[in-house]
Order: C-alpha cells, then sequence, then structure tokens
C-alpha cells in the first residue's frame, strides 16, 4: 500500500496545515518517510461533524451488516499482509514475531466483536410488560435497551501499535457498540496507523456505510488531541497511554458544557506475591519466568510486573539469586522511542538513588540504539512502604523485588498500593489460606486477579478484566480489554407505552433478531 | 417513634457538636420540634471509618441474609405506622395520600431489591473455560463477576422524603450492590429522615450485621455534604436535587487524589409533544390531564412537564383553551420550603417578563403559606427556541405551551434541547410516520419515552430508566429509579487459573448460590 502521509478524514485523503511530524526508527534515531501532514481545528471540525452525521444510520445498522463491518476491518488487516508487520516494526522497535501475535489478537478481537453484535445481549433489552388490571394503578408496558452513546474519540497506545491503536480493542467496541470512531493517530508508528487507517476506510466504502462511521487524524496531542476530548459531537474518549496524558483528558471532558466518559488505561505495577509454599518448587523456574515477564516487548507492556513480593530467608535468597542469573544474561531490547528510553533510564536512576534498594541484577545493554540494559532491584518491606517513588510505574524492564517477614504483612502493604490493573499469587495448597485472606484486599486494588502465572499476556474474551481503581485506570466500573469493553460505549433508554409500530426491532414483541430478554427480570423463553 | 434530634453513626445516637436546625412546616412557616443537632468533620469521619470497617463483612454476606436486610428494613418502615407519613406531611406540606403512596413505592423497591439478591443476575458472573490444548498458545480459566464499590454517600431530594430519601432507591441499590451507606439527612425533613434511619438501624441490629453498614448524618451540605464526598472511605455519590447541589459534588468528586462516580439526578423539562392526530380526539381530558401532571405535588417532581408543543391552528387553541379553564380552577398547594417557593417565584417573573410569553391561565393561589397558584405560559416555537432562559426547568407547578406550524420543526427543536429525563409523544396511528423521525433525536436526548401518557408517575421495575444526558443526570448511562440502579455501586474483576478451593461462591463450578451465569459468552445450561 502506498502511505500519503496524511489524515482520513470521512473516508478522503487530507493533508493537514498545521506542519509535519516522521515516524523515527527508535533502534537507528533515522527518521521515516513519508512525513505526516499535521491537522488544523477547522479541519478536525469536518471530521466531528462528519461523525455526528454518521451516527443516525450507523447506529441503526441491522445487526449481520454491523458484525459484517467488523469482519470487513479484520479481513482488510489481515490483507496488508507483511507490510503492516514490518513498517511496525520498524516504527516501534518491537519484533516480528510479537506483532504478528498483536495483528492476530487486533483482528481476533474483531472478529470476537462481530460475534457479540450478531449475538445481541448487549442490547440490554428487558421487558416490563403492561398490567392493565393491577391495583391500584395499571402498569403500563416498558421496554429498555442499550443504545450507543455518539461518536468516540480514540487515542492510541504506543505500546501496542495494532491492538491499542486505530483498530484496537477500544475502536472495536466502540464500532460494535454503533458509536463512529475517530482516532488521533500515535506519532510514534503513524505509518502503522495510516495501514490500518486504510484498511478501515475501505471496509466503509465496502459496506457502503457513511464515510464518517470513521476518521484517522494526525496532530499533536496537547492541540488536536484535547480540542478533539472538547468537540461537543464527541460523546465517549477511550485512551491508552501515561497518568499525566490520561489525566489531562479527563480534565478536559469534565470542562465540557456536557461533561463526558473517559476510559483512560494508564498506569500499573502489577505486584506479584509469591508465598512460601511456592518457593518450595521450582525456584529457578519462578525467577525464570519472572524475568521474562518483567523483559518481554522490553518490558513495554501495561500488565509488566513491576513488583514482587517474596519472602526473606533462604529460599528467598535463592529466587533473588536465579533472578541475578537470569537478567544478568539478558541484553536491551530497543525501546519504542528515545522518549521512552529516556523516561526509562530517569526511572532507573531514581531506584539507584534511594539508599536502601540495591540492584539485584543487571543485563547488557542492547545492540541498537535505545536499549538499555533490563534490571531488576531490591528492597525491605518497611523500605517499600515508606517509600512513595518505589510505588511509581517505570515504565520499561524494570522490577522490584520486596522482601518480607510474615505474610500478615502482605494484607497492609497492599492496602496502601495504588489501583492495579492487576495482581498475581504464586502459592500451593499450604498457602491457601493466607492467600484466602489477601485476596478480599486485592479484589479493591485491581482488576484482575491470576494464581500461579504472570500478568503479561492479556486474553481477549468475555471473562477478562483489563482495568482496575484508579490510576490504573479513569473508571473501574469498566475493561477496555474483551467484551464487556462494549458497555463503556452503550446508555439505557426505555419506551413505556408504545405500540408495536413504534418499537425498536429488539424490543418487538417478535423479536426479529432472535436476542436474550429479560421478562419482568427473567430470561424470556426462547421461542 | 421518639425523635432524638440526633445523628445515627454507626448504630448509636450521637449529638452533633456544630450547631442545630429545625424542621419546618411550610404551611405555617413555624419550626417542628426537636432540633436537630448538626455533625462536625471529626464525628463525620467515626462514619466513614465504621462504612469501611464494614466493608468486608457487608460485601460478602449469603444471599439469603442480605436479601432478609432489605427485607427487614421495608418491614421496619411499614412497622412505624401512621407516624411517618404524618411527620414527613408536616415537613413537606404533601398530602397524606401521596406519601402513603410514597411508602409503598418505598418497601417495595426494597422488597424488589430483595428479589435482585436473592436472583443475582447483578453479579455478573461470566466464565471462560481453561482450553489447555488451544494452539499456539493454552488458555488460561478466566472468571468474572462484579463486585460492590464500597461505601457509598447517599444524598437524599426534598421532593421525595421517603421514595428517594434515607431508605430511598440509592440507599436501597447501594444495599443491594453490598455497599454500606452514609446518608447524608436532606435538613427540610430531619424528622422523617431519622424515622426511616432507625428503621434501617434497627435492621442492622437485627440481622447481627456490622453496625457501620448505615449512618445518617446531619449537617451542612456545604460543608458536611462536601467532607462526605471528599472522604477517602467513600467510593461512589448517589444524589438526587439541583443541578448547582449536584455540580458541586460533581467537581468535589473529580478533585479528589482517587476520584469517584457521582450519580446526580439534577433538572429536566420533560417535553410533551402532542401532534396533530392527538388533536382529533378527546381534546379536553388531554387538557386536564396536561394541568393534573404539572400541578400534582405541586409540581414538584423531577418528571414533571415543563414544556408541551402543541401545533398551531384551531384544535391548538381548542387545547390551549381547555388548559386555561382546568388550570383557572385550581388552587396552589404548599410547597416543600419557603425557600422553593421564592425559587418557583422568580422563575414565574422571569417567564412573565419575557414580552413574546403570554400567560395562558392561572389558578388561584392556596390558602396555606407557600402555596402559590399554578401557571401556565405559552409561546411560538421560534421564541422558545431563541430564548435559552425558556429551557431552564421552574420547579413547581409551571409549565410552557410551545405552539409550532410544521411538525419538521419539532425535530430541529429538539436538538436544540439540554438532556432529559422523559419526553412523552401523544400521537394516533396518523401520526406514526413522523412520530418515527422524532423518536432517534428524542433517544439521544432522554432517558425515557413515553407515548400517549405522561411523565410523571414513575415505575420501579426492571425495564424503567430515570436517567438522561447531562444536564439531566451527571452520567447519562445509569438511571436511579429501577433494578438496573444497582450496577451504579459495581465494578468488575476477574479471577485467572484459580483453584475451586479460592473461587468466590458464584464462580464456582457447582455454582452454589444458582445464578445465570456466562460460559465462553453464552447462558450456561441449568443444572
Amino acid at each position: 500500500m502506498t502511505l500519503n502521509g496524511h489524515s482520513l478524514i470521512a473516508g478522503e485523503t487530507a493533508a493537514g496545515t498545521n506542519g509535519t511530524t516522521y515516524g523515527i526508527n527508535p533502534a537507528t534515531n533515522e527518521q521515516l518517510e513519508p512525513a505526516y501532514t499535521l491537522i488544523s481545528e477547522e479541519q478536525l471540525k469536518t471530521a466531528t461533524d462528519a461523525a455526528a452525521d454518521a451516527f443516525d444510520s450507523f447506529s441503526t445498522l441491522e445487526p449481520e451488516e454491523h458484525a459484517r463491518f467488523l469482519e470487513a476491518i479484520a479481513d482488510n488487516i489481515d490483507a496488508i499482509g507483511d507490510e503492516l508487520v514490518e513498517r511496525a516494526s520498524i516504527e516501534t522497535g518491537l519484533g516480528i514475531e510479537r506483532l504478528l501475535g498483536e495483528r492476530a489478537r487486533t483482528t481476533g478481537q474483531l472478529r470476537l466483536f462481530a460475534d457479540v453484535v450478531r449475538q445481541g445481549d448487549f442490547r440490554g433489552v428487558r421487558i416490563d410488560p403492561a398490567l392493565p388490571e393491577r391495583k391500584p394503578l395499571p402498569r403500563a408496558d416498558i421496554r429498555q435497551r442499550q443504545i450507543p452513546l455518539g461518536p468516540v474519540a480514540v487515542f492510541g497506545a504506543s505500546n501496542f501499535p495494532l491492538a491499542f491503536s486505530v483498530a484496537g480493542g477500544d475502536t472495536a467496541s466502540a464500532f460494535a457498540a454503533g458509536c463512529p470512531v475517530i482516532v488521533k493517530a500515535h506519532n510514534a508508528h503513524p505509518g502503522t496507523a495510516e495501514l490500518v487507517g486504510q484498511a478501515i476506510v475501505q471496509a466503509v466504502r465496502d459496506l457502503g456505510l457513511h464515510p464518517g462511521v470513521f476518521s484517522l487524524i494526525y496532530g499533536s496531542g496537547a492541540s488536536i488531541g484535547q480540542a478533539l476530548v472538547a468537540d461537543a459531537a464527541i460523546k465517549a474518549v477511550g485512551f491508552t497511554g501515561s497518568r499525566a496524558g490520561g489525566t489531562a483528558l479527563m480534565r478536559t471532558a469534565a470542562a465540557r458544557p456536557e461533561p463526558i466518559p473517559v476510559y483512560a488505561e494508564m498506569s500499573s505495577i502489577n505486584p506479584v506475591y509469591v508465598f512460601p509454599g511456592a518457593l518450595n518448587e521450582d525456584i529457578e523456574t519462578l525467577a525464570h519466568q519472572y524475568v521474562a515477564s518483567v523483559t518481554g516487548s522490553s518490558g513495554q507492556l501495561c500488565t509488566s510486573p513491576g513488583l514482587v513480593f517474596v519472602p526473606d530467608g533462604e529460599a528467598g535468597n535463592r529466587f533473588t539469586g536465579a533472578v541475578t542469573e537470569a537478567v544478568t544474561q539478558l541484553s536491551g531490547q530497543t525501546m519504542l522511542s528515545g522518549g521512552i528510553a529516556s523516561a526509562w533510564e530517569h526511572g532507573y536512576n531514581t531506584l539507584e538513588s534511594v539508599p536502601e534498594v540495591e540492584l539485584i541484577g543487571r543485563g547488557k545493554s542492547g545492540p541498537t540504539a535505545n536499549a538499555p540494559a533490563p534490571a531488576v532491584f531490591g528492597a525491605d518491606l518497611n523500605v517499600f512502604t515508606s517509600n512513595p517513588v518505589l510505588h511509581e510505574e517505570i515504565f520499561g524492564a524494570a522490577s522490584l523485588v520486596v522482601r518480607y517477614k510474615g505474610v500478615e504483612d502482605l494484607i497492609e502493604a497492599t492496602s496502601k498500593l495504588d489501583g492495579q490493573l492487576t495482581a498475581s499469587l504464586h502459592v500451593t495448597e499450604e498457602d491457601y489460606p493466607v492467600a484466602s485472606a489477601l485476596i478480599p484486599a486485592l479484589e479493591r486494588r485491581v482488576g484482575r486477579i491470576i494464581v500461579n502465572g504472570w500478568p503479561t499476556g492479556v486474553e481477549v474474551g468475555h471473562a477478562v478484566v483489563h482495568g482496575g481503581p484508579y490510576p490504573a485506570t479513569s473508571d473501574s466500573k469498566t475493561t477496555s480489554v474483551g467484551t464487556l469493553a462494549i458497555y463503556r460505549f452503550l446508555r439505557p433508554v426505555a419506551y413505556q407505552n408504545f405500540p408495536e409500530q413504534l418499537r425498536p426491532a429488539p424490543l418487538q414483541d417478535a423479536n426479529p433478531w432472535h436476542i436474550n430478554r429479560l421478562i419482568d427480570g427473567r430470561p424470556e423463553q426462547p421461542r
């Protein structure tokens, strides 16, 4: 495919009038062609106006056509072929293997949402039939369904150029809900963004949908990104990125004449709790799994385990020894950008400067630019709890092993943690009683709890939660991964005493879409 | 029951140290005994600490005990007998008949939520079983459920001293979710609040629950109310009241170190659309129903129809003539307080001062204090659309009839309306084509659409939506009435690779609570 270097606004290539930017190969710090033009606020308005225009027809698609649109995007992404992962690899430094997996996840979640659209549970139909004979007053027929909120703004993440970007989980779930989407491309992977954007534009065209259903825009986050969130046509925001970026969007959204929800996934250190029993098993393997989880994708995963609680004592010493050995053998991998590598160095230096923190192990720098040596630090529990700086995420391949004396100390330490995406427990059956006591504290702090596994590698399904209390996300009541994510973009409307002719399809007596519904709060008998 | 005049903090009577207030009989402007003491911020902290302490045990109650708690509150409210509605009538000016209905609604919704707790759908269980043989990677078992957010702050409404107050819909749904509740009593009905508060405290005691499950506090909204929302122990807020009050709480909640959701139901003018066909029917009856809906409970209902669109021409003239006749015969009824009556007068004077607005009809002042004469105004559609002041809610018995020329003008007028709780359509079959064209515009603006009915009289059930886009509420994705309201106080947590012994009951293979669950996104087969 030809990269045009321009925004795609409502199906048209739109050359921005507000300067240009380039992708950068982080392995070499070289500029990548073509230049990408940045749009002005007036150009933004054409995108938001078109999205508002598209809402009527897009929000009322028949399920089959709606599902086929999602599948067409997936097919078109597959059809790009090697060019997509190659461009993504050059722009992000991520390896081809990892990007092939990410592409499969991206197309897989689009197809999963197509299934969600056909299945129809998200329409949330509840029917309370009329009770004309009820005393003292008759009851009117009331029927409820969920409708889409309106056009959604999506901000892609730097660390998932496919799965959390132009056609990532936010876009897929917003489209599935029936919301037009405007994606603000991440300036760190503009070419990857354009390739995927073209795939979506092609799907819009092939299905004959209103072109305003999708726009991809290039611009500065601080100006165009904020203007997008402030635009009256936008009714919700999906964001994955830094806490500073997410909270800035939250403030803008809350200050609008009509405040709108912001679903921002921000920062997490993903604590791992190694219980004493788990150290009776294969300590070497545990240590290697930990280091692999910390250093995979150069540690640039939202769920990277930045913190491991390990018991004091001989077994704990053997664990840290094995960690030292494992991490020392590793070389750094190219990080996503020079800026991210600098931020990582800053975090490394901060940890190193805390007197009570020791460096447990450090690998070698990688052969490319921006490939710092992975590092694991160690500290005692009381040092950790009394140093807020040790609670901050270091985005990249760094982690902290915290040594504890008694498992009872873990509950208090947990209550002092910020909100997190995940927590992981390594246990054997002898640890179950103390693990049981810890779990309620964890439920209050995290979105996903893992037993005998590592937090990296997020499954896309119906049951997953990729979310959690602030500051892990801006809204703990949701997830940005998995089918539950669709509910972020829906709201309920009730229809009282509607004649059958005026009822929307999912509420009609005949149930033409064959969806699951509640009648008086109980599942409707299948027809 | 004895009224003590004090807060009820975690089961104990707590005399406030921050001054006193009195209830006022709005029909006479007389002060009502006893004095109510107002608490300090230190006393508030005892309530929030106790609520945090109570969360562990309350959030993990077995469903049967949990449901019986809600039923015990309802039983205890019934057991208060006439004293409750008599005190409420004296404090609010609302009639005994209306309050008996409101009491039935209050206990009815508590019992409905007991049914919700037993039935268990709100636990939102989704199970994606392990796929150990899946290629390229095995899938871990992941199970999701909804857990309660934590302690909830509830601010009761002046206009529903029972159904939207101490044991109203916010409290009932928060309790049903498993959240301890702290109610900030509305200072306009302190005695009613205490009677209901005692009923809840008794239920907590009888069931042997942690006393921190419930507190009722008296204090100033501007200081103690804000401090309650700012308290770190509080995880969500339910509010029904003015837009100024609701937005002040929204700002406080957003500025916390950990922002929390505020569910504020604020203001709405509830447009009614009379289509031409409807005027071929019984115009007199339609006009009388309209005036009854405007003036019932002295117009002090969130769903009072403040705006009616009526076609120009002879039939429209007959409608307004019938309205004039109906309203002229009515006398004012005591409003909830002197302050509310003054605010109504201010709104009346504002409308009267707009040159293009005419007074269609006005009743007589009532015999009591604070009983202004109900009023209906009229204006042309272009006057309405160009005067923002005509879009503001006048809380009380006042309404505006807007005359339109063509039904096509209604869609544009609707797009300029603020978010509303409801819209109502009066139609006959000949109007269905134009009504169909209007409905999508209404869906975007309101939470409930009514055909051939009036918005007042909100049914409590599974399908109702009492919510809507800002500024009708702070969060259009919810309802404050009906069983869906429970979801305001829940968030999802995923449990990955948990052994059966560590799984919470609703996630166990044996499904000991016999609840509906999704397996791989499809309903589990009943056992």
